[in-house]
């Protein structure tokens, strides 16, 4: 009913960070598009296929270094019920190597839809006498921009189901201060939100001191990080926009608690296109994307108490 | 490169609505589902077929009466892949009977990703040489809080390619008001966010006088609808809440101009399961929405100048 399974395999692995896997075309090796795209035609279908086996060789090579992938759904979106497929044969194959899976939908509605998506999400839905899961993640990205009714139906779930969320407070793009800076009295609405999040959480809390419902807070932004870290202290943080957004590792000091929990830390195109940096065979690309994930890890984690 | 084409859409039919088409599995008549359940199993794929099945009939009968759909993208995720693929195909029957598709998804993210949730669903994704519409909806709905830069790629797409978005701003859901209501200054966040849709929009302004980024306010607060209305001219409306979540038709009236014009008003359960309310035949259900689809609209109308 909280990040406890999470936060353990963080522990474990004594790595607080999670790999997105957003993968547009342009970051699969020509390889594999070619062994896709030319068996069946360009199509959506063929682009589906060839970013699953680009996702299954990722996860192959990082699933016991890596505790969490995160999935960014519009990039299957994009490939239409194919790229779904392939959203849906990734976490469970992520979940089949004892991997965490956050599902990035920033999902919101009101409260009767919004359990349309929990159910879908992180939840199960029944049809006749059976119950199935359609994507089976851990934890899904929310916005909270509707308020507790459309966030309700989500930490049922998490309660029932030992699931989690994450609600975006401060988002890590230029534009988020448009109106997360802005002032509500003394309040800047980032934090308005991110009290929200406490209180959402509150009947949540798991053994580590965390809640269910954590919230999304840019690495871009290390001075919102810190203050946050104290302000919100049963909130565990999914941290984006470290390394190809700008954010580096010692700005993310603040996101950790004395333990170097509170936190996990995104990082998605620099490891999908570790081979392209390194200028290595396109065909070891799995093995580039694991070399960067220990680098990012020894990189963040010097600056947590977790070692 | 605005709403001109569902303006033109409800002149001509002299309906200012749209159905809304939420297609939970409980909705659909007994006989529907046992033509696909027992044919295939109770599965999500059988669950997407009856629910496609539905969606059709429904179609036949309104299209000529009603401007548009909305479909709300939460109860096709509910079956995985095989519920997009239902989706997918509503969309297209829906277009083929040239009615105008709003897909309510209230996607928001940064400005990259956004780009993808844009392709997906009023866009287009190339694969290879390929140029291909995954979705093809007319109109998505979005979510602003992560300001200017997870709008932009919408807005540009909306130019080339004649779309349009809703900016949730004044939900409809009883704890909107939570954030939604607060003030920043003197303003609050629904009119801040409100502005910002008028800035978005500027250089997209139809013959009708509104721009391709419209807003989303419930019917179940007709004070900011009013409000609103006289606030963002150049803005307009997608109005959930009448009927089902308790908005009546004389609330509305602040919504429209005084053309008429300036908003569409969604209706999806009502439509839906108006053959439950009659107490008819089930399998009379499309004509039943039809019956509702028109007393909604002749409902609505009467506070309009569009007759």
């Amino acid at each position: 009913m909280s990040f406890d399974r999470l936060i353990e395999r963080i522990i474990e692995l004594k790595n607080p960070t999670v790999v997105g896997l957003d993968p547009k075309l342009e970051y699969i090796p020509e390889y594999i598009k070619r062994r896709y795209l030319d068996d069946d035609g360009w199509t959506l279908k063929a682009a589906s296929k060839a970013i699953f086996a680009f996702n299954q060789a990722i996860i192959d090579e990082i699933h016991d270094v890596v505790p969490a992938i995160k999935p960014q759904a519009a990039y299957y979106e994009m490939y239409g019920h194919y790229g779904i497929k392939t959203l849906e044969k990734t976490i469970r194959y992520a979940k089949l190597n004892g991997m965490f899976v956050i599902t990035d939908g920033k999902r919101n509605d009101i409260g009767a839809t919004m359990e349309a998506y929990t159910n879908a999400h992180i939840g199960s839905v029944k049809v006749g006498e059976n119950d199935i899961e359609p994507f089976g993640a851990d934890a899904l990205t929310v916005n909270g921009y509707l308020g507790t009714d459309g966030i309700a139906p989500l930490v049922n779930v998490c309660r029932e189901r030992d699931k989690g969320i994450y609600v975006l407070v401060k988002t890590s793009n230029p534009s988020s201060g448009e109106l997360q800076d802005k002032l509500i009295g003394d309040t800047p609405v980032y934090a308005v939100m991110g009290d929200m999040c406490e209180k959402w959480g509150a009947e949540t809390i798991g053994k580590y001191g965390y809640s269910a419902v954590g919230a999304v807070v840019g690495a871009t932004y290390p001075e919102q990080l810190t203050e946050l870290r104290k302000r919100l202290p049963h909130t565990m943080f999914l941290v984006p926009g470290y390394g190809a957004q700008g954010g580096g590792a010692e700005g993310l000091r603040g996101a950790f608690d004395e333990k170097g929990l509170g936190a996990v830390v995104n990082s998605s195109r620099a490891v999908m296109c570790a081979y392209k940096k390194e200028g290595c065979d396109e065909r070891d690309f799995a093995k580039a994307a694991l070399r960067e994930a220990i680098r990012m890890r020894d990189d963040i984690v010097q600056y947590t108490n977790l070692i």
